[in-house]
């Protein structure tokens, strides 16, 4: 099956799956988020894996639907965490129903996941779930340094790269040791595909954020320059602080601290000083390393070069690049 | 043992249980709310039903700490959606921490009553887990259905009765059922042991209700009349508006209407309807149904009279009744 056919058999899946009409909101938050789209990323990660190493894409697909609700109970949570007003251009869950069932509604979503594992084969059942919660749990903690950062004046770059390795990386590598673990792949195979996608979401995560500052607006969807107004702590920002001379650091400091100011001046003048310095350069060889190294645990996997190539075409769609 | 020596056990085992301290409060909050005490109610019915059915508490305990790690995770959640700044005389876990920490330390804690599980004997997981994922979602229910019920002008006797059923009552029947699942009950002796949780949960909301209105101060505990203060919808209040006639519903809308009042004036005036009505007898009889039925699936069961006594000694003390 080629990745549409993937794509299309797990939507499938997903309209398989019922939920109650009642208590009033509850499970309705659910499916409305789901039903918001988003490029099912992590879903097709975990068929894509199972795929190329032999397995029957049928058994996979709880384990695709047990991923991509459990990115939507952290777009759940998270949007109440940060106070996000849109999702996908439509409203949050929190802002189309209220807070409180925003909060319940994710709780749902999160036990939903596990309804989900239980349907896979009975001797993964453990195995899957066991690597699910740790995934979980560390996506908890990148969230949760996410936030401590915003509060914190010193965080360094290795701090930031350890938290979106754990709030966005992990999840990716998860999704596809799954579906290796179900294609019975042996451990080596499954840590491999874990490797891969990892560094493959640390660079993705790098990419969001040099584009966010340097991408261009049509191409980007987002608003250009939004990390720099809203003093987002992204690579560029704290690698721009680690290496810059005592004017720059002041000059920086100085705009972070503005309480009223001009957008297009502050994007301007802070995109001046990482010209200065140099960060986008730094942050996209930071970026290629992560990338190199993802490319380089699927040359590891012994498997035929079309099937590398297919993990390869993915990894270079997600970052759009020509491959 | 007796039911001191498996508290301590467990208390034991709740020690064992190692929880980091990065990043900053994500898992410190979930052992704030774990030392903060409580009954333990439901572990301690986990173990009990697993003693009383000739299991090994030692295989049983991880599903102890499942249990108490989900009511918990409640309480964690429901706190922030009730606003509530004290549990346990102490503060809240929102209040302590923040509001986003408490999202995300109540996550945490959910997933951590899966890692539980695991720990169980292997041949068992995926029952329990199963179980585990119908109450939680259950206890999500009957969460929302309350919620739901704050801003509903007409609620029935019975969604009331539904809805404490989902909130409270499936996680005592779940915590004695898992017991008898992990001492290789049979279906019946474990639906039994479900039947009694489920029931005796029924009869002690109601004579939480009960209490919080005719209870008096000092053996409560709580602030007597906080229920009709707040217009909380109770099976009293609502069963007086089943049964009132068109002045007593006058007096008793006007009340609940009443921006500002002297508390002690409105409790006094609404007792004085529920007592021309009589709906303290009524709830009494509708508690002392649920208390029966429970005791009725013990003497169901298989298993020898001291245990049965001892089953029974359990709901009496949790209904501070002498047995």
């Amino acid at each position: 099956m080629n990745n549409m056919d993937l794509s299309k058999k797990f939507e499938d899946y997903l309209h398989t799956l019922k939920w109650k009409n009642e208590p009033e909101g509850l499970y309705e938050a659910i499916s409305y988020i789901l039903q918001l789209g988003g490029k099912r990323i992590r879903p097709q990660l975990v068929l894509l894996s199972n795929q190329i190493l032999n397995g029957n894409v049928n058994d996979a697909m709880p384990a695709a639907a047990a991923i991509e609700l459990f990115h939507n109970f952290s777009l759940i949570h998270d949007d109440i965490m940060d106070n996000a007003p849109l999702r996908r251009g439509k409203k949050t869950v929190h802002q189309k129903f209220d807070t409180n069932t925003a909060i319940l509604s994710g709780d749902a979503a999160l036990i939903f996941c596990y309804e989900e594992l239980l349907k896979l084969p009975a001797d993964k059942v453990s195995a899957a779930i066991k690597l699910f919660n740790k995934t979980a749990l560390e996506v908890c903690e990148g969230q949760q340094f996410d936030m401590l950062f915003e509060n914190k004046s010193t965080v360094s770059v290795d701090d930031y790269l350890e938290m979106i390795r754990l709030k966005t990386a992990v999840l990716l590598g998860c999704a596809l040791q799954l579906g290796a673990m179900l294609a019975d792949a042996n451990s080596i195979q499954q840590e491999l595909m874990y490797e891969f996608g990892m560094q493959m979401g640390v660079a993705f995560q790098l990419q969001d954020d040099i584009l966010d500052t340097f991408g261009n607006t049509e191409t980007f969807g987002k608003q250009v320059g939004g990390d720099i107004i809203q003093n987002k702590k992204t690579f560029l920002l704290l690698k721009a602080f680690e290496l810059a001379n005592l004017e720059q650091q002041k000059v920086l400091a100085d705009w972070l601290t503005k309480k009223e100011f001009d957008n297009v001046e502050k994007v301007e003048a802070v995109k001046n000083i990482f010209n200065q310095i140099g960060v986008r350069k730094i942050a996209e060889t930071e970026m290629e390393i992560h990338f190199q190294k993802a490319i380089h645990a699927v040359h590891q996997q012994f498997i035929n070069d079309e099937k590398k190539n297919r993990l390869i075409a993915f990894a270079s769609a997600l970052m759009k690049r020509e491959k």
